[in-house]
C-alpha cells in the first residue's frame, strides 16, 4: 500500500517471492480488482539500507534471529514497527536493536496463495503505541507515532494510536489462545467449536488463565470483556480455521510456542497456574513432533 | 477358555460374530497356534437363560441399557462379573440387577480382527473382589469368589482375589486417562508421547487430578505409585496406540466419556478441579463430533 502510494519501499523476503516480484511486480487482489504494484524486493537483509521505517513482519519464531541480524544494519534514526502477533515480539526486538521499537496490532485478513500474490479478504488497520512506560515518557515518541499515522493514512491504511497497545496485543493473544490450538487439533472451524459446550468451557478456562497471567504481568485485561471478546469471534467467523490449523494441516511449524506456549512460560515465571494452556501447547507440539514438523 | 475347558458357555453378541461362530466355531489365535472352539452363540439376550455366571463384557457406554435389559432375565442365583474398564460399571449394573455383581480388572491384550476370530497378544489374568464395604461384609461372597478362581484356574485363566479391586480399577483408569486421549488426538504411540517432556508434564497433571478424585471418592491411590505406574506403561509398550486412538481413526465412538469424562464428572460432584481431564475429554468429543462419530 505504501509503494502503491508512491513511497520508496523495499520488500525483504524469501527467494520465490522476491523472484516473482522482480519478474512481474506484486499482484494485489483487493476489493474485486487485481492491481500490479512495482516494488523493489531482495533476499538480502542488507537491503534494509537507510530505511527510516522498518516494518518487522516475520513469524514470532524468527523474531530473535532476525532482530539480531538487522541490528548492525539499521540506520541510526530508523523506527522499527513490529507487525506481529504475540505480546513479546517488540520487547525481543528492543533487546537487540538500539533504535526505537513500536508494537502494532494488525487487524487484517490476507493470504499469499502463490509467490508474489497477495489477496486481501478484510480490514487492514493498525493500532500502535508505546511499548512500555519508559517509551511512553519519551518526549519525541508521540511525534514519531503521528508521523506513522500520517504516512499510512495517505496510503489508505488507517492507523490508531493507543496508550494501551500492549493490552490490545494481550487481548488478541487471548483470542488466539482460545481458538488456534483447538481448531488445529480437531481440524475444525470456530463454529463447530462453539457448538460443543464442553469446548466452550475449555475456551473459558484458557481465557481465565490468560487474563490471570496478563494481570500479573501488569496489563489491564478484565475477565468479563475478555470472555465476551472470545464469544464474539466464533459468531463473527464460524467458518474460519485457525492459522495454527492451517499450519498443522500443511505440516508447517505453527506459532504455538508464542501463543499457549508463551502463556504457560510467562505464567510459570509469574507463579500463575496455566494447566489448560500447557495442555493445548503440549498437544500441538506432539502432533508437530509426530509429523516431523516443529522446531 | 471356559468352553475350551469343557464348560457350558453361550456367547451373546452381534450378528456377524454370532453367524461366524455358528458356521465355523470360534477361531482362537494363541501362542503361535490356531484352535477352533465350538461354543454356542446368540444375538438374543434371552440366551442368558439359567446361567450361573454371567461375564458382562460390553463397552462402558452400553452398561446401563444392557444391565436394564438382562435384569428380568437373570437366574436368581446368578453371579454377574463385570469385565470392563472404568470404575463405575459394576455399581451401574448393581443398580439394575438384584443379583451379586463383582468387579473384575482385566489384564489382557487381544483383538478381534474379523468376526469369529480372537487373537491373543499377551497376559490374560483377572483380579476380582468386593464392589464395596457392604459386599465385603457379605459372608457368602468369599466362597463365591473362590469358586470363580477355581473355575477359571481349571481353564488356565489365573484369577486373583483382592480386597482392593476398586483401587486397581482406579489405577487402570488413571493409566488410561493419562494415555488414551493424548495418543488419540495425536494418533501417536506411547513412546512418542514419552519422548516429549511437555506431554509427560500433561500426563502427570492428569494423574494428579485422577488421584485427587479417587482419594475424595474414598479410594487408596497414592500419587507416587500412580506416577510410577504411569511412567512404566510407555516403557513397557512404546509402540502401543491407545484403544481411543484406534476408535478415533476408525470413526467409532470412543469410551472417552468413561475415562477423562468420568473423572471430570466425578471431580465436579466431589468438588475437585480437573481442568486437564476436562480439556482432553472435550477435545476428543470435538473430534468425534466433527467426524460425525460420538454419541
Amino acid at each position: 500500500m505504501l509503494a502503491r502510494a508512491g513511497h520508496d519501499v523495499t520488500l525483504i523476503g524469501r527467494a520465490p517471492h522476491v523472484q516473482a516480484i522482480a519478474d512481474r511486480g506484486l499482484s494485489l487482489h483487493m476489493a474485486g480488482r487485481v492491481e500490479t504494484v512495482r516494488v523493489a524486493a531482495s533476499t538480502d537483509l542488507a537491503a534494509i539500507g537507510s530505511a527510516g521505517l522498518v516494518l518487522f513482519c516475520v513469524k514470532s519464531t524468527d523474531t530473535e534471529p532476525v532482530a539480531r541480524q538487522i541490528a548492525p544494519l539499521l540506520a541510526a534514526d530508523a523506527l522499527v514497527l513490529s507487525l506481529q502477533n504475540g505480546v513479546d515480539n517488540a520487547a525481543t526486538i528492543a533487546r537487540h536493536v538500539k533504535q526505537t521499537v513500536v508494537p502494532a496490532v494488525v487487524y487484517v485478513a490476507t493470504a499469499m496463495p502463490e509467490p508474489g500474490v497477495v489477496t486481501h479478504h478484510g480490514r487492514g488497520d493498525l493500532v500502535i503505541g508505546p511499548l512500555d512506560a519508559a517509551a511512553a515518557r519519551n518526549p519525541t515518541l508521540g511525534e514519531r507515532l503521528q508521523a506513522v499515522v500520517d504516512l499510512f493514512a495517505a496510503a489508505q491504511v488507517p492507523v490508531r494510536i493507543s496508550p494501551d497497545v500492549m493490552g490490545e496485543l494481550w487481548s488478541k493473544l487471548m483470542v488466539n489462545c482460545a481458538y488456534n490450538a483447538i481448531s488445529g487439533l480437531a481440524q475444525l472451524p470456530y463454529g463447530a467449536m462453539a457448538a460443543l459446550p464442553a469446548i466452550v468451557e475449555v475456551q473459558r478456562a484458557v481465557v481465565s488463565e490468560v487474563v490471570a497471567v496478563a494481570q500479573a504481568d501488569g496489563q489491564h485485561l478484565p475477565l468479563d470483556a475478555a470472555l465476551e471478546a472470545m464469544d464474539r469471534i466464533a459468531r463473527a467467523m464460524p467458518a474460519q480455521l485457525s492459522s495454527t490449523a492451517q499450519d498443522m494441516a500443511r505440516g508447517k511449524p505453527s506459532e504455538i510456542d508464542h501463543l499457549n506456549g508463551f502463556v504457560a512460560r510467562r505464567g510459570a515465571e509469574l507463579g500463575i497456574a496455566t494447566p489448560v494452556n500447557q495442555t493445548l501447547h503440549a498437544l500441538v507440539k506432539l502432533v508437530e513432533a509426530g509429523r516431523g514438523g516443529g522446531a
